[in-house]
């Protein structure tokens, strides 16, 4: 026998068991504890379900337990599980530490079978609602614990409401439920062999050990994956006493925010079902009404249902999520959690909260989570596009997309894997569709209200939805729906704007986000705290400008190769490379200069007292050039084609010339700071055109501050050369001009050897920045380009790497090195500026690593900019406490 | 003024003062410290010659100190430079720490001009002795000094010789000398538009700056970059009263050695020319007679030659090279330096010497280059060939090449560049064609002896060299020669054995080397002292047993793709590749297993009782298939061609394939261990074959050690999913053969992350083999395809890197990666393998750092398997003597 306790009366906990009991188990015990209506019960830990998961069986002595506290709920509310003449009813409900809404199971009205339902017939004196939580328990039996088909139970109540040419659940009689169940149970004996168990004891160890297994079912798993929930945390099994929403017009189910989800607003936020259990308002299966006309249906509980939401709100400091259930006029509380919300809502409440006393800025700052912020940024529709809107539904999740209609999870993903963007277009989601809505850009779907399963996990993902357009006409198996006269087909574009709810057909003209005074009142705070600075990555002055909006305090990367693609700049710069002697060579870069100078112009004005870190040519040459398979392949046609000697050699003399610059691995080929050594001429005409513009810029008046950068350097050496060398062109414009102005000179750290032998590198370098995008390629060896479509997909879904390291940075191997830099370069020069640059610069938890190794600033694409200042602030305060999840 | 001493005459001095007076200088300081017969003198220090390269002239007070020294010789000698009666002659010869034979510059007979030149005939009485000694005189000093061409001299000395009709300089008279003189002087001033300097201590001012320039010369330079001698050691300058070896036939000048340096035997060995001074006989240009032969022209000065000779070999306890010159009957040592030798001689020598009881073991290893053994270890020519032997010259540097003729330094270099193999014939190389040497197989020269640049030279980088082959026509103009009837033309093959002095025309077949006795005690002795392991990389049975011939115990690296090459099985390859689904693909698998086990079986008999470590499949699989640029180009020719609509499509079906599999950066690509995560069935076949192939032959009595290398491995999970799958194999093999076999798994290190990450990667493995090739690749960002052809050349030639990190292991880098890993792994597991497979493992210097690093064992080439094992014992010895360079 184990010493281990599994089993806790809802007396025994409180909130901060969470780990132990899970979100639900252990709010439910604090709501006990604090005296508000929660109907009695017990819960089993996750511990239970992590020794269950190991040896698919109860651990020892959990059975007694569970008989133990089953016992003892029995004798408090003088009731017994399986008595004829006044069962028991229990609801067993999954509760993981964090929310995974929908994603594991329930079983309600546990306790029904053909003696006891007469009993429960005798007690509640109403046929009609015994029976239908009697069919509704052996469907949900039947589903989660049988893995019966849940279509086969929904298709036999259609037919049912058919038959009886009704529309709703309600109207239904006691007689056709009766009917109804007897259906069920001869499905249940079809699809099984078996009866349906009719012992409670038997249903309660049953229902138990479903709930365990519901941990690793696929769905489950997938949302642990897509949230980075730890996958052996388990969850805990809550056994209550059932109350009903469904025993007549004086009983109601609903759920409610203590504030708007979508906007933030102080005003008590929710849905409710009258005559119906709580799954009805979850599932979307019927259309709530809003949370205020409660008010007016039932003004006692209602009042009361305030009070309680009030006094939860301000015990939690948080945002609270209820569900309630009211029976036969008394109010019944069965959840409380701390409420998702939107971007836009966070913000809001985080920033009154602040202002009602009732937080403090870091904990305001700490409630944001840096990805959600993502959704803010980006693009809405055009306020003055014309749109053809075909119908307005519930806006369930704020922003807008665009994409071909798609009509299942499945089709989603696959379509999404082959590039495209797509829209899902479903009655309503279940759990089962969570594939389907990472994959989409937006959800659309006819059913449901503000809270069904579509729209929370929407609003957390920050994709748009837009939930119960009940207009919308769906036929699937023509794979189209109907809706304004129109007829859409799978593949039509369709918009939908999840913040008004609207659906549009064809694309829409989006237009770029700002910062609103929310998110700058946080931002605000968030510099306050931070450590880090923030810089973008930006190559034209319409990103530098951009960037400047959202608070960037200089240019972290501003990539030189971008500016040789121009329709005028191609052509030249493909001449360049294509000299055969090292005048011809300098003669198109002479003429390559006033352009790039142009450049540069715009960039120091629009960050003018701001550092501009510019990085020198990067890429290999033959990037610029036609490809050589391509070529031999023209060239072959044109023989055939008989085409002029003189054209012939030409073409020739062309493809020689790329074939000699065609690199096996050109990702570690000729680039970066080895074309200086080959080709001088080109860091020659960068640098003279960064000083050129900058001298410009600077007599009218703007204020330039230069950080020129090179890249890939591996050994000292080459920095130390291709910095004389600069530096003597620096000293020929300044000369030149007569003027002086104040510059850097850094590198890249983009390579293991560079990270390795750092304290060398320094001496000759200002500043460094990390480049861990192709420090990634290297310390892995893997190139992005082929990783990503070979490998690394499958790498990710067999769990060989928990992250894709392209995305969050590596900091047991990359981040390794970059901290060995770190510290060698500052053994050499204590004031070092150490920067970094690859993508993970707009990366919450990147960042959180850049802060921890005491980098000087991340850079990042500008609209990750305020992100990276919350991130970079939140890593200042210390771990952000986990309000999302 | 500095306080620094710079000169010092020889009796200042000691043999251990080689790094401030050079090898020269503190050699001839030791011979007069021990009473042999040196001409006095005093040296410049190299510490002067540093200084001098940094500021372009002398340092302060180098000046006074060296009139202050000269001074003192003179009062000496009672003689004093300029005396027109009887004037005071020198030799200036620079004299760096390391020899560099020939490659510096050196001014003999300083001292004359046409008012000493009275007084020298009136002291010797010998006009022609006089005249002789001025007209080289002006020839070095303006060659040297002046920088005319040496050229326009000896063509008019050639000029002269005709006129005359005589063959020998000796030949010509006095007057003719004297006319020489005249034509010498005005070649001077006609080049040089000024006299010829006639103050003596202007003269002796000159040479001296001349060979502190001489530090520089390009020729120089290289021969510094070969033998890897720094840069910043300086010459020394040697300032020594002549002597002179052409006063008369009672004169001769020669070099000797203390014992053969081709064979090592115990037998002086040398040449002399009679009437000659020093550099007739190092430059070549008169055949000198074999040294025994002066015992008979001169025994008393033999006897006593000999007599110094045996001392000096005593004393210094190491082969002598020395350099002496006998004026009017009397003994001169000029010079004495540790000897060069082939290899041969230097393990005959090392071997004698301790049965002689002059050294120890130690010592004997210590003085073993390891990289000298690759000569002995290179083929040979086929004693039982027909050969069409066209000459014999010396056997000046053995060994055996064959090659195009080529007829000058540059082309050879150019055709080396060009992948060609090439013979550079030369009348006799000079210094300035070290580029040249270095690019041939081997050199044959018209003239010229067995101590020849020529010969020198080739000996030191182990290249065959046949020498003064005087029978050769050559005809540069036409670039041909004649010989033996038979016209050569440049381009032509031919090739030579340098241990034979054969020159055979066209090309020979060659034997493997095998180990001599000499060179197997030396290993013996090597193998009590090492403490790494040395194996072999080997993919086939032939090369494990060759391996094993040269004492590798066991494989470290066998390569299974190799074995994916033959022509049975590349078209199973390929199919292997391109099957559409798994099942056609493991059915194809099938059918390659009994190749693979074939292979396995071979190569584990050749071992047996030794461990193979079987490196499972590597390179990424487009290797094996067609190139997709070149089917693009077929099927366009097809279609123009009009070739069946079928055809076309199985074209397009294939390109399709392999464009699939095509990647932009192969090598940090689809590959390694990645292979079996996408295609689980190659290393399953693999796997299967390696244990068939071992229980089979251990069935048939062998001992099969059997080590499974899983390569590329960055993260440990890919190790523990890949180890998981080879286990189960291994497990269904051994119970399907109801046998029991021991076997290993373990992985390579061949990626930063890998290293970084080892004691994690260890946990798996039960040995880590370091893959250096790559790890280089990914440390530097270096392809090594595209770096060698685009940039490294460069790099090198520029000294960004100092040596080429492909070849050497860069120990800041690479190597600091390597060391982490086996610190890291040993955390984990304190007894596991720790072995090296990259090239790095048989070169010398990256094996003295596997020695320190602790690693177990390296594996290398079966041919430099003996190289290895003395440069391990060398390591575990201690620093080697440099008795090379």
């Amino acid at each position: 026998m184990s010493n281990k306790k599994y089993v806790f009366d809802f007396e025994e906990g409180n909130t901060g068991m969470k780990f132990l009991l899970g979100g639900k188990g252990s709010n439910l015990a604090e709501m006990t504890r604090l005296g508000f209506p929660v109907p009695q019960g017990y819960t089993i830990s996750t511990e239970a379900c992590n020794e269950y998961s190991k040896i698919r069986k109860y651990p020892d002595g959990l059975t007694e337990e569970i008989e133990e506290h089953q016992r003892r709920l029995e004798s408090k509310l003088s009731k017994e599980l399986g008595d004829t003449n006044d069962p028991l009813l229990l609801s067993v409900r999954s509760g993981a530490p964090f929310s995974m809404p929908g994603m594991m199971d329930t079983v309600l009205n546990l306790g029904l079978n053909d003696e006891t339902i007469d009993g429960l017939v005798r007690q509640t004196r109403n046929e009609r609602f015994a029976y239908d939580a009697y069919r509704r328990f052996i469907m949900m039996f039947s589903d989660i614990v049988l893995k019966v088909d849940r279509e086969k139970f929904e298709h036999e109540l259609r037919a049912m409401k058919k038959k009886r040419g009704v529309k709703q659940d309600t109207e239904l009689t006691a007689d056709d439920l009766k009917e109804l169940v007897g259906i069920y149970k001869n499905i249940v004996k079809e699809k099984t062999g078996k009866e349906f168990p009719k012992d409670p004891k038997v249903q309660l160890d049953k229902a138990i050990n479903a709930v365990f297994e519901s941990w690793n079912n696929p769905r489950a798993k997938t949302y642990r994956k897509t949230y980075k929930i730890s996958d052996d945390l388990g969850t805990a099994v809550n056994i209550q006493t059932m109350v009903f929403g469904n025993k007549g017009n004086d009983s109601a189910t609903g759920v409610a925010f203590t504030r708007n989800p979508s906007t933030g607003e102080k005003d008590s936020f929710g849905e409710y079902l009258i005559n119906a259990q709580g799954e009805d308002v979850v599932a979307g299966i019927r259309t709530p009404k809003p949370l205020d006309e409660l008010g007016a249906e039932m003004p006692g509980v209602y009042g009361e249902l305030m009070k309680v939401m009030d006094n939860l709100e301000k015990h939690y400091r948080d945002v609270q999520d209820v569900e309630f259930t009211i029976e036969q006029g008394k109010l019944y509380m069965l959840q409380t959690r701390t409420g998702k919300r939107t971007a836009v809502a966070a913000l809001k409440i985080a920033v009154d909260m602040v202002n009602e006393g009732l937080i403090t800025e870091e904990e305001a700052i700490k409630r944001i989570d840096p990805a959600q912020l993502d959704q803010l940024l980006h693009p809405r529709i055009d306020p003055k596009a014309e749109l053809e809107v075909l119908a307005t539904g519930l806006p369930a999740s704020p922003g807008a997309a665009t994409g071909e209609v798609v009509f299942d999870a499945d089709t989603a993903e696959e379509e999404n894997n082959a590039g495209k963007k797509v829209i899902l277009v479903r009655w309503e989601t279940t759990p089962d569709d969570i594939h389907g809505v990472i994959a989409a850009q937006g959800v659309l779907t006819v059913h449901g209200g503000m809270t069904s399963h579509a729209a929370v996990v929407a609003r957390g993902m920050g994709k748009p939805c837009v939930a119960g357009c009940e207009a919308l006409n769906l036929d699937l198996e023509n794979q189209l729906f109907k809706l304004n006269g129109k007829t859409i087909k799978a593949g039509d574009i369709i918009s939908i704007d999840g913040s008004a709810g609207r659906v549009i057909l064809g694309e829409v003209s989006l237009i770029p986000p700002s910062v609103s005074p929310d998110l700058q009142k946080i931002l605000e705070w968030a510099d306050k705290y931070r450590k880090l600075g923030v810089r973008a990555n930006a190559d034209t002055p319409e990103d530098a400008k951009k960037a400047r909006e959202f608070g960037a305090e200089g240019i972290g990367l501003c990539r030189t190769e971008h500016m040789f693609f121009g329709d005028e700049r191609l052509p030249l710069v493909q001449q360049m490379i294509l000299s055969e002697t090292d005048e011809e060579r300098e003669k198109v870069l002479e003429k390559l200069l006033p352009h790039q100078r142009v450049d540069f112009e715009g960039i120091f004005k629009a960050m003018t007292g701001l550092p501009v870190t510019i990085r020198l040519l990067d890429p290999p040459l033959h990037e610029f050039l036609p490809n050589l398979a391509d070529l031999r392949v023209e060239l072959v046609e044109m023989r055939f084609k008989g085409v002029s000697e003189v054209e012939i050699a030409a073409k020739e003399k062309l493809l020689h010339k790329v074939r000699a610059e065609t690199e096996m691995n050109p990702m570690l080929g000729l680039r970066g700071c080895r074309l200086s050594v080959i080709y001088p001429g080109i860091y020659k005409m960068q640098v003279r055109a960064i000083m050129e513009a900058a001298c410009s810029v600077k007599k009218e008046g703007f204020e330039p501050v230069v950080e020129i950068m090179i890249p890939l350097v591996s050994h000292a050496n080459e920095l130390i050369i291709t910095r004389e060398k600069a530096e003597k062109t620096v000293k020929e414009v300044l000369d030149e001009r007569k003027m002086d102005v104040a510059y850097k000179i850094g590198t890249m750290i983009e390579l293991p050897r560079a990270a390795i032998t750092a304290d060398k590198i320094a001496e000759s370098a200002e500043f460094f920045s990390f480049g861990t995008n192709d420090l990634t390629q290297t310390t892995f060896g893997f190139s992005r380009d082929d990783a990503e479509a070979k490998f690394l997909a499958r790498y990710l879904e067999d769990k060989i790497l928990p992250v894709n390291p392209f995305e969050v940075l590596d900091q047991k191997g990359v981040g390794h090195l970059v901290d060995t830099a770190c510290k060698l370069a500052r053994k050499t020069k204590p004031d070092i500026k150490l920067g970094i640059c690859g993508e993970h610069g707009g990366e919450p938890s990147s960042i959180g690593f850049c802060h921890k190794t005491g980098l000087t600033y991340v850079s990042c694409s500008p609209y990750r900019v305020p992100l990276a200042r919350l991130a970079a602030s939140q890593a200042a305060i210390g771990v952000s406490e986990d309000t999302t999840k």
